[in-house]
C-alpha cells in the first residue's frame, strides 16, 4: 500500500463506536493518510508497509480534528465596556445609552471594512485552531442589511483562504431588527426572505441559513417559516437559535424544516427533542452561553437521550453573549454544568458537529473520510474535559497536511 | 535620572487607586525600571531623560504581574478518571474502588520523586505564567508526612529556580487525615503541630502554614489552632480552608489568628467576615472550586463590601475540585458568578493578592515596588474579565526583566 503521510506513537480515539466503546480508542495506533483522506487506521503493528513520511507522536492522542459549529466569530468591536457597567449595577437605559446591546454590535459591525472584520476575526480564529479546531462555522448576523451581511461571510470565506481550516458560513439575517425596522419586525423578515437571502445565496456566499427565533425578542415561528421557505426555494439548508429563553416550539419547527441543527435549546420541550431525533436534526448545546447570561433552567439532556437526539457541543462564540473562542473549555462547561459523559461532550465537538453542519466526510477516524486530525498530550480523552482552561493540543493536521 | 529599563507606548492600570479610580489608570504611560525595582510611572510626556533599554509596546495594557495566591500545582497523577466515572453516574463506593478521591492522589504524589513532582507541576507552572503571572502560591498537603510534604515544599522551590517566577511556599500537612491515622484525625493534627511542622519550619521550607478546617470532612477549630498555635511559635503566619462547604466559624477563627487569608468563605457569616477584615485578613475567593464542584451558595460578597474586606481571587488549582491553572478565567468566573466588578476582580489577581501572601513589595505599579509587569494586547482592563477562556498576555517582566 503506498500512503503520503503516517502517524505512530499515538493513542486513537477515532470516534467510530466498536464492542462498546463510544470512542472507538485504539491504544497503540497509526493513522496513514493518501492524498487528503485517511486511507487507513487501525492497531501500529497492523500497519502496512509502505509509508513516506512518519510521525512519531511520542505517546499523543488523535483525535479527529475538532469541528466548532455554531459561531458568530466575524464582528467588530467588543462588549467589555457593556459588561463592565452591568457588574457595576447599570440600568438596562444606560447602558443602551452607553451604546450597549446588539445593536451596538451591528454599529461597530457596518462601520468595519471587510479587512477590519478579517483582522479583528482572526486572533480568535487562531484560538480556536490551537486547541485542535480544523472545522469552523461562522455566522453573519451583525449586518441586518445585504450589503453588511454579505460582507460578513465574505470575511468568514476569506478567513478560510488565510488559515489551514474549512469554514462553513450561515446566513443569520433574521438575527435582530434593524434600526431602519423599529417596530416593522414582520417586514423585516419578509425583506430578509425575499430580498437578502436570494441575493446571498446567488452569490454563494452562504453554506446554510440560520435564525433567532423567540417570541420575545427575535423572529416568531411564522416569520422565521418565510426565512426557511426561502432557503428551501434557494436550496440551502436550514438551522435554528431556538428555545434559548422560554419554550416557544422552536424544537419541533427545526424538526419540521428537517433543520440541521436546532441550537441552545435549554428550554425544548420533550415532543420537540423527540421530533428532532426524528428528523434527523442535530441538538447544538452551548453551555458558554448558558453560563455566561447566568441561564438556570438546563437543557432536558434526560429527554435528548430518551429520544436518541444527537447532541452537538459548540462556542457560540459572540460578543453579547459569549465572548470564548475556546472550544475545550465547552467540553468541561458542558460536562459540569449539563452532566453530559466524556464520551457525549467529545461527539459533540467531532461526530455529532459535523452532523449540525451537514457534513459526511468528517468528525470520524475512518478510511475514506478527511484526514483532519488533533493530536493531544493527555493520558487519556478524559482529560479533555476535565481540564478548566487548559489547552494539551499540540497538533493539528487538515487534509493530510 | 538613570534607568536600566524603559516601557513606553503602553496605557497603565497601576492598581493605585486615585481620583476615584480604582485602577489608578494612566492612558499613554511609561514605566522605568533600576534594579529590579520600579523606578518611575507617569505619563510618557513626562518620562525623564536618561533610558538605557527602551521596549516599545504598540498601545498594550500594563498591569502589575499577577500573582495566584492559593493553588495545589504540585501533585502527581490526575483525577480525570475519577471525572469520567461521575459523569456516568458511578456511586461514592465504586470512585473509590477505582482509586478516587484525594487519597489517590495522596499514594501518587507520595510514589513520586522530587523530579517527577516538578516536571508535572511545570507544565501547570508554564500555563499560570502565559497568562502574565509573576508571583505564585503553592500549598503541600498530598504528603500527610513529613518526608512527602518536605518533598511537594522543595519541588515548588526548585520551580522557583527554574522559571523566572517568585514561589511562596505554604504547608498544608493539615489538609486530609492519612490512612496511617484511621479514624485519628486529633492524633494526626497533633503530629502535624508536634512533629511535621517544626520540622519543615527548621528546614525552612515554608513560607506559611495552611489548613482545612470543616467539621465534617476537616480539621475542627480545636485541631486547626494546635497548627496555628505551632505556626506562631515557628514564626510563621497561617492561612485557612475556611467555611468551604458550611458555616464552621472559620472565617472568625482566621480573624482570631491575625492570618493572612481565609480562603473559599463561601459560607462565612457576616460576623466573621467583619472580624476578618479587622484584622486584616484578606477573603480569597476561589470561583473555580465553587464551579467545579457545582455549589451553589455564593460567598456573601455584599457583607465583604459592608464589611471593607479585602478581596483576593485565586485558581485553587488542583487535581480534585478545581482541576485549572487558568488565572484569567478566574477573572470572569468571579465577575459572571460572584458579581465581582472589574476592578474588584483585578484587584483580587493583583494587590488583595499580595496581601493574602503577606507581600509589601507587589501588586501594583509604584516606586519602589518590585518591577513585575503584565504586558496585555486589549482595549480596556474590563477585557481581561469579559473574555471567557482566552489569554491576551503578550509579555511578562520579572523584577525587570
Ligand atoms: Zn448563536
Ligand atoms: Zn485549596
Amino acid at each position: 500500500m503506498s500512503f503520503d503521510r503516517v502517524w505512530t506513537d499515538a493513542h486513537v480515539a477515532t470516534m467510530v463506536a466498536r464492542d462498546g466503546d463510544p470512542l472507538g480508542i485504539i491504544e497503540d495506533g497509526a493513522i496513514a493518510a493518501k492524498d487528503g483522506r485517511i486511507a487507513w487506521v487501525g492497531r501500529r503493528r497492523d500497519l502496512p508497509d509502505g509509508a513516506a513520511i512518519t510521525t512519531r507522536c511520542d505517546g499523543a492522542w488523535i483525535l479527529p480534528g475538532l469541528i466548532d459549529c455554531h459561531t458568530h466569530l466575524v464582528f467588530a468591536g467588543d462588549r467589555a465596556r457593556e459588561f463592565e457597567l452591568r457588574l457595576e449595577g447599570a440600568s438596562y437605559e444606560a447602558i443602551a445609552k452607553a451604546g450597549g446591546g446588539i445593536l451596538s454590535t451591528v454599529r461597530a459591525t457596518r462601520a468595519a471594512t471587510e479587512e477590519e472584520l478579517v483582522a479583528s476575526a482572526l486572533p480568535r480564529l487562531d484560538e480556536l485552531l490551537a486547541q485542535g479546531v480544523t472545522t469552523v462555522e461562522i455566522k453573519s448576523g451583525y449586518g441586518l442589511d445585504l450589503g453588511t451581511e454579505a460582507q460578513m461571510l465574505r470575511a468568514a470565506r476569506r478567513m478560510a483562504a488565510q488559515r489551514p481550516v474549512s469554514v462553513l458560513t450561515s446566513l443569520l439575517a433574521a438575527h435582530a431588527v434593524p434600526p431602519e425596522y423599529p417596530g416593522r419586525r414582520a417586514d423585516f423578515a419578509r425583506h430578509v426572505a425575499k430580498d437578502i437571502l436570494p441575493a446571498i445565496a446567488a452569490e454563494g456566499l452562504a453554506d446554510a441559513v440560520d435564525a433567532f427565533t423567540d417570541s420575545v425578542i427575535g423572529f416568531d415561528a411564522e416569520e422565521t417559516s418565510w426565512v426557511f421557505d426561502a432557503a428551501k426555494a434557494a436550496g440551502l439548508p436550514v438551522k435554528l437559535h431556538a428555545d434559548q429563553l422560554r419554550d416557544d416550539g422552536g424544537a419541533a419547527l427545526s424538526a419540521r424544516y428537517g433543520a440541521l441543527s436546532a441550537d441552545h435549546i435549554e428550554y425544548a420541550n420533550a415532543e420537540g427533542i423527540a421530533a428532532m431525533a426524528k428528523a434527523g436534526t442535530v441538538g447544538v448545546l452551548l453551555p458558554g452561553a448558558y453560563y455566561f447570561i447566568r441561564e438556570t433552567h438546563p437543557p432536558d439532556i434526560a429527554a435528548m437521550r430518551a429520544a436518541g437526539l444527537r447532541m452537538a457541543l459548540a462556542t457560540d462564540c459572540n460578543p453579547g453573549s459569549c465572548p470564548s473562542p475556546n472550544l475545550l473549555l465547552m467540553l468541561n462547561l458542558g460536562c459540569t454544568l449539563f452532566r453530559l459523559t466524556v464520551a457525549e461532550a467529545l461527539a459533540g465537538v467531532t461526530t455529532h458537529a459535523a452532523a449540525a453542519l451537514g457534513l459526511s466526510d468528517r468528525g470520524a477516524l475512518a478510511p475514506g473520510l478527511r484526514c483532519d486530525l488533533a493530536l493531544f498530550a493527555i493520558s487519556r480523552p478524559a482529560e479533555l474535559c476535565y481540564w478548566l482552561g487548559r489547552n494539551p493540543c499540540i497538533g493539528r493536521v487538515v487534509v493530510g497536511q
